[in-house]
């Protein structure tokens, strides 16, 4: 999985800092989560088509999660954009996107999109590679977390096949679903013909007070992407505009024994964000600040 | 008056150019004509605060003109924007700004505005300082041109008047405003004791194909602001879009004998725009094209 972070400013844009998008890419997915303002041009300067997007998942409808959407969906019907684009996000969604295409979007700009409003807790899309799941955080308004956890899958142990004389064969892709097989009069059992490979999932966390019950939803990430938007020292700003601080995000990470930390959506005041990686690494040590353009 | 280019990009954004927003200052006037997305990090880029704005022109409701707007009266609000934002575009102007405010900005973000329709060519603004009038051009949509036009001026002749022993004095007033006064028992006139100043004039021609009788309208700019989407090796996509080609702007300056003019809003086929200025250059000398943060 790749993560690429188009934007990491909270509420205003900075002269360095966009507001919020952020993109992964998994195989033939590639997932927007969340589209600031200007979302279309970072792409364009971080060498991305934005015919490649699959899906966009949106936290919830503020305009520096949003804003970005009328201009990428004109411009993916401008590149021909020849998918059908998901859009996920919390009540509404369906609706404002509805107005989008009323106010915005040109008549001859039409892209088959399927847009599906989150409305409760869990699992709400699910193929053979990848399982999403969203949980209702605590802003201001209707916002959702998102994990994106990849399934576990055998890798095929071709030293031990080929002892069988089995390198390519219809019936490895069996093995690979976890059955055992017979060749040429001899049995192989996924134990021994692959290795399982555990799947890995990224949590987002974005736009929320510190939420109650979260470890288990974060549990076992490879990375948490959260949002940190103050420093300690403004933490009666984040109580009072429903944000964490660096520190909240780290305590989440640490809980739910994540393996990276990843912070972003800072406040403006924040030149350089520093302090609030210093912070968090206090209570979670790998802990790493994005930057627009950051890749992990 | 002094202009600045925030954003130089036809339809599409691109590494280099956002698309179109001008900014143009005159005294405490500050209008913002059209304002595409990305354009209030654009600002902030070019260190201008959205604050100072008191005017915004929408030349048309295309996306590439206007979807900075919702983003920018959000972040005013936030500002504590405390002027009347005054707001004028085609026939439409008025609900499309309405439903803005119900999609994307929360009901706490509101800030004085005076929205107006421009249902007709002419005159729609004045003050004691400037003129601005409007005039339709032929675009996909309804899409008008504006000229901002300074009043002529009177400037005390203080050589003049210091000899009768009038330097500072509210009748210097009555004189600017083209009186005759009389001081000490002295006849002072206007044409003698002050200097007429002719005021200047910008126009702005975006989003077009060559219009019909646009000479008069444009006639004896300071500056023309022109469109320039194409070369004239690509005038039947010119042609068929209703843009102008660089060569048809250079026409109109001509005729309408501008002092100079600026080419803006290219295709982003066109990675630097030499081709475009040079065969202006050929119909019209005194032409620049303009980049992202260009200034004039």
């Amino acid at each position: 999985m790749k993560l690429t972070f188009l934007g990491t400013s909270s509420m205003i844009p900075t002269k360095d800092r966009n507001t919020t998008a952020i993109l992964l890419n998994h195989k033939s997915e590639n997932i927007l989560i969340d589209c600031g303002e200007g979302t279309q041009r970072q792409l364009k300067k971080a060498n991305i088509s934005p015919t490649k997007i699959t899906k966009i998942l949106i936290t919830h409808w503020h305009g520096d999660h949003i804003l970005g959407l009328p201009g990428l969906l004109e411009t993916l019907a401008k590149l021909n954009y020849n998918k059908t684009l998901e859009i996920y996000g919390p009540t509404g969604t369906k609706k404002f996107i509805k107005e989008l295409y009323k106010i915005f979007i040109s008549q001859f700009s039409k892209i088959k999109l399927k847009v599906e409003d989150i409305t409760k807790n869990g699992k709400f899309f699910e193929d053979k590679i990848l399982t999403i799941s969203a949980q209702k955080l605590d802003h201001t308004t209707t916002c959702y977390g998102y994990a994106i956890q990849e399934k576990d899958r055998r890798r095929i142990n071709l030293k031990y096949t080929k002892k069988f004389g089995l390198t390519k064969h219809p019936l490895l892709g069996k093995l690979q679903q976890g059955k055992t097989i017979t060749y040429k009069g001899k049995k192989l059992t996924p134990q021994k013909a692959t290795k399982l490979i555990k799947g890995e999932k990224i949590t987002f966390i974005i736009d929320t007070k510190k939420p109650k019950n979260i470890t288990k939803f974060a549990e076992n990430s490879e990375i948490l992407v959260s949002e940190s938007t103050y420093s300690t020292k403004n933490k009666d700003l984040a109580k009072s505009r429903k944000h964490m601080t660096s520190k909240d995000a780290a305590e989440i990470a640490k809980a739910a024994k994540v393996k990276k930390l990843i912070l972003t959506h800072f406040s403006q005041r924040y030149q350089n964000t520093k302090e609030l990686e210093k912070e968090a690494k206090k209570v979670f040590k790998n802990t790493v600040t994005a930057n627009d353009f950051s890749t992990f």
